[in-house]
């Protein structure tokens, strides 16, 4: 129930739209710029002048465009001079890239990450310091405007706090802040579920480009969720929205890491899976874990291994009863499989359709997309450089300058 | 990715706030507003003029406030003169009211609906009998600027059919078209989903006024369900989000209208209960359908009766489960049981509460409120009202120039 916006809010609106344009569509002319954003050219000019000042765009002539007349300035985001640091961390593994102003990740380091009790200070030193490694290889001239890390656990948007996060044993961690200290840069670190992040990944970047309303489902050990509703990613009221892997589809059934029973997660994630084939650690025959564990069993029922094939089967049906659930809960336009579950739902699509078309309502499945995630393992990485850009694309200049660029 | 609005889409959208605050807040003083909107009061004066001059509003001498000083105009809604109609279609009733700009119910006429096929031509008939029937009575001064309604079913929020509605019985309904035709007052009339409607009202007018992630459970013979998150309702990509009534929480449990087993209405509704408490139609005490069929339950349950605890103590803990689930999903601040779902809830409290202990996650929990309608039956109602001024409080010049006021 606020006022309109002043003419300086307008300003800085219109200098993030440009901004966003050329970082989620990449060099586009002037001439585009002026069509999409409906403001005449003289004011395209004004912000592509001030963005190019403060370092974040620049304009350069178009290659030959065979026709005639003045070829309209292309406007590209300046990537190699402004980038964010992205991080990953996940029950298996620690990612840290740099990231420029575009999306482009200009330099990357992982870690196999080993399970077992969490350890604050192992995490945050492995990845600060491989973030600290980077930032000594950059040019003088480079500008780090944020940092943003995704997290496989319920993360309290007010502070960054992970909650809690069964399958990184983590409960109450400071995450954000302890990052944040030990990168030692002077930037704060958000920090977001990396499920969520992975929707957003997918709806900027991703399969769900165009999508208003999706919803992207993760597995990694476990299954997360992030759900994009009218354009805007599901937060809830303290960031712990989207966490349909512990929604019950089974009462009675599983034990979940969560201490309840029949969570999607316990029915579908990584050990329903294995102990299904009887490929569990603890099982008959004794197995690795981890994604390429799940890939194994998908690759078996494919060569007709009929047990591996009774357990995808038994995991998809669960999974279609999840999805089943969403639908109607949500009516999104599209459901997209990321992680683990993309190699799940290849190998289980018929069961997850059957499901489907048993208990979700016909007017929410009929225009219903199923698909796979367009950025595979780099989706709750992508999320997370968007989420340390998010900033820079609502006040640019203001962001700039309080990174020193 | 827009641009920033022009000087007269700011206007507009102030009119539309100032207009808001008084629909929604009552009289307010033009010093409360100037101090609210963040505006100063020369532009307070100049919006509320035109609105004044529109006849949307009108501004008074407060009465004596016993403080020194000139006291600044209070501005009130023009709620005799200005006015929608709101239309509500249940399973077991229609519902027709008049309702003045600032939610005042001027006028109503409700009638018993007999369960059975849908016939769209008498339910039309009589809701748009009763409309004409108050529009008659109505001073030459006054202008309606709206319409909307309320229906137990599924509506596609492109052309307001009824795609779905198992407890109408209707398929595919052109529920608004025909409404709108029978009215014949020149006016489309909007449609919305009972329920959605119902957390509509309960976030403007009702106990959720100020949380901006709840969901209201509606419950009227089925389980309906609408969700505002991050303060916007949820509605899915074609209009039908929020159906939560339709996720299976017993694989394998009792049918539901849908065709589906175990949904969260097959177990909760109103034949459920019935069944468990030996009262339904064709159970051994055979008893009359509806709100007071289940108040009966409950009131029995009350008085001692171990059939009808043993019934709501069932049916409850289903209820806890999707509630549970919804909590997992939404990580909602407040959820609001409406309709039979109130007395329910008000029975069952405990085995809800107990399930949520159990399986919703403690991060989404520990700051859950749960709470009962505070618009009790005339929450669908009242949302269907403010769907239909929703045009008027985006632009409320424009809105009333095609009302022809």
């Amino acid at each position: 129930m606020r006022a309109g916006p002043s003419q300086e809010e307008i300003r800085r609106h219109n200098l993030g739209a440009l901004l966003r344009h050329v970082h989620l569509g990449g060099p586009t002319s002037r001439a585009e710029l002026t069509s999409r954003m409906g403001l005449n050219r003289s004011t395209i000019m004004a912000l592509t002048s001030d963005l190019t000042a403060a370092g974040l765009v620049r304009e350069e002539l178009p290659r030959e465009t065979g026709r005639a007349g003045r070829p309209s300035l292309v406007v590209r985001p300046e990537s190699s001079r402004v980038y964010v640091f992205a991080f990953d961390l996940g029950p298996d593994r620690l990612v840290v890239a740099r990231v420029g102003l575009g999306g482009v990740i200009l330099d990357r380091r992982e870690a196999v990450r080993r399970r077992g009790a969490f350890d604050l200070d192992e995490v945050v030193g492995a990845l600060a310091g491989f973030a600290r490694q980077m930032h000594r290889k950059t040019r003088a001239d480079t500008v780090c405007v944020g940092a943003a890390a995704a997290v496989a656990g319920g993360v309290r948007k007010s502070d960054g706090v992970v909650r809690y996060g069964p399958n990184l044993l983590a409960v109450d961690v400071p995450f954000g802040e302890a990052l944040s200290k030990k990168l030692a840069l002077g930037l704060p670190v958000s920090v977001g579920n990396d499920a969520n992040l992975g929707a957003l990944a997918e709806h900027t970047r991703g399969v769900g480009a165009a999508v208003r309303d999706l919803i992207y489902l993760h597995g990694d050990v476990g299954v997360g969720g992030g759900v994009i509703a009218g354009g805007h990613l599901l937060g809830g009221h303290e960031g712990f929205g989207g966490e349909v892997g512990h929604m019950v589809v089974h009462p009675g059934g599983r034990l979940c890491g969560c201490g309840s029973h029949g969570c999607l997660e316990a029915e579908v994630g990584e050990r329903a899976l294995l102990e299904a084939a009887g490929r569990a650690p603890d099982g008959p025959a004794e197995g690795p874990l981890g994604r390429d564990a799940v890939r194994a069993v998908v690759d078996a029922a494919d060569r007709g291994d009929i047990v591996a094939q009774d357990a995808l089967s038994r995991v998809g049906d669960w999974l279609g009863l999840g999805v089943a659930n969403l639908v109607n809960i949500f009516n999104p336009e599209m459901v997209i499989f990321g992680g683990m579950l993309r190699e799940i739902y290849l190998g289980a699509a018929a069961q997850v359709r059957s499901r489907l078309a048993v208990d979700a309502l016909p007017a929410h499945r009929e225009r219903l997309r199923l698909r796979t995630s367009a950025l595979a393992d780099d989706a709750t990485l992508v999320g997370a450089a968007e989420l340390a850009f998010a900033h820079v694309l609502a006040d640019p200049l203001e962001a700039l300058a309080r990174a020193g660029g």
